[in-house]
């Protein structure tokens, strides 16, 4: 019989460290945050994350043998044996979390990179329930991934991925430089940022009108409010934002042939209008085997990394 | 101890049936080919399989719990469990080709796409050697491929993994018709036949000299020959492929992150002028992580199927 009844789900972000307590069966017991310390290259994170999980540890009067461990997030690229290879956000290094992290707490230790942890969340207890093969897209600021295969995170030989948001979509496109040193990435198309970008081109391209010209500034939530209340200059926007996802999903399901495909981050509020844009191209070029995929959003917001990471102790 | 001495690697093609007898070890023993016979929807191949093996057991003088089984090849999608999902070259409907041919031999059966089983046979003995996590692209009359994660072929939800010939590369190309009813594919730029198409595009949108004018028709073989002696059209149409196969091979990286990319079919007897045009624009517009991955020639050829047929047995 296992003695295991918890572990935690550690989150780090580039300003707060997002923690979860959960029971070995997955739910969500409490969750809690502490700052990201990054001063000193970042050097104090491993120990305030240790020091957090001692004192929650002391708290719950639990002793940790019943603990199965601590599942860990990283906001970079993170190979499977626990290898970081570089976290500017953080101020890291080339370190290995695991090893550090296991030191510190004297339990077991899983890391992944952080839209991984999160894709691996959605899948178990979010938008991608029910399924084990799945690939998720974040659309925030930027564009992120994860690639969850037969119910595990596919990290990649050097941690890189579900690097979505820079898959190649227009090579000519040097205008749109991504934060990479790349240009014509997704995630300059499909990003909050990339959708205020196309919809300030589009507007200056012509004098078509358009509500949107009413506004003094222009968020990724105004071309999707705007296209709703029927205007024909964000109706081509989402339409133009579908394209590029649709084709790009449509390619990532040329490799690894997934399930459902979960949306998720900021942008996906919209909701269905942006599922339909997306489903509609994705469905418009390609052989029958692909088509007809599963789209869905993603349901467990900020949550999802630290239920991933959680998820990634109990497999 | 384990008895299994021996096994079979059937790789059944449009025109012939390869087969490989090998020992449980991985050497191949014997090959010989039988033809594909597709009168009556296919119906008659899996007995015919059934008794080339049969024949094969009893002219050896072995006995079935000697041979750990068959792995099957099919020229289409082929599930997890063995599910055909429809294999037009051979006139097959949705069968489960496992079932079947384990009822017909008494024998284990495994059962793999054509050209994942290709590249799980490059990644055992061939160019892929020494690699677990391979991406294998076949360059002929179309393209194919194969993604190996973790020593095991990805076979995808449907069967359609790797399907890498059907990647979106212009969108906007509606004259690059796919045999798959869309367009712009990759096989529409990266194929023989699609070499021979952009060669013959260029030739005809300009008057600049070229020894390639010289020729009555050109072939794949004749770019790459002519780009070796210093054309310069040639050169460029060389350079135009390494563009389209090194940011599809980028795009699949930012899925997947394999460690090396594996190149065969005919068009790769070209040899070190095309691995390099690939190279060369696969590093030139991405995230570092993923940069500086290998690129290797195939080296089993037509073998490459029956070995990774036997490969997926042994595993």
């Amino acid at each position: 019989m296992d003695m295991k009844k918890y572990c935690f789900g550690i989150d780090i972000g580039g300003t707060t460290i997002k923690c979860g307590f959960f029971t070995a069966q997955g739910e969500l017991l409490e969750k809690w945050e502490i700052p990201t310390r990054k001063e000193d290259k970042g050097s104090k994170i491993p120990q305030d994350v240790a020091d957090t999980i001692a004192a929650k540890i002391q708290e719950k009067g639990i002793v940790k043998d019943e603990i199965a461990g601590v599942g860990l997030g990283v906001p970079g690229p993170v190979g499977e044996d626990g290898t970081v290879h570089q976290c500017a956000n953080l101020g890291w290094g080339i370190i290995n979390i695991k090893n550090i992290m296991e030191e510190l707490t004297g339990l077991p230790v899983q890391a992944g990179n952080d839209a991984n942890v999160a894709a691996l969340g959605e899948m178990w207890q979010g938008g991608g329930r029910g399924f084990s093969d799945v690939v998720m897209v974040t659309l925030g600021t930027g564009v992120g991934g994860g690639v969850i295969l037969d119910g595990r995170i596919r990290a990649g030989v050097c941690g890189a991925a579900g690097e979505i948001g820079h898959i190649i979509m227009e090579e000519e496109d040097t205008d749109a430089v991504c934060g990479c040193g790349g240009h014509g990435h997704l995630e300059q198309y499909a990003s909050a940022t990339g959708i205020v970008r196309m919809a300030k081109k589009k507007l200056a391209a012509d004098d078509a009108p358009s509500s949107l010209r009413t506004l003094e500034t222009i968020t990724a939530k105004d071309v999707f409010d705007h296209a709703k209340a029927g205007d024909q200059t964000a109706n081509d926007l989402v339409d133009m934002l579908g394209r590029y996802l649709g084709m790009a999903l449509y390619n990532i399901a040329a490799v690894v042939d997934p399930q459902v495909f979960v949306i998720g981050g900021g942008v996906s509020r919209a909701g269905d209008i942006l599922l339909n844009a997306i489903e509609k191209h994705y469905n418009e070029n390609g052989i029958s085997a692909l088509l007809g995929k599963e789209f869905r959003l993603a349901t467990l917001g900020n949550d999802a990394g630290i239920f991933g990471c959680a998820r990634m102790l109990l497999d």
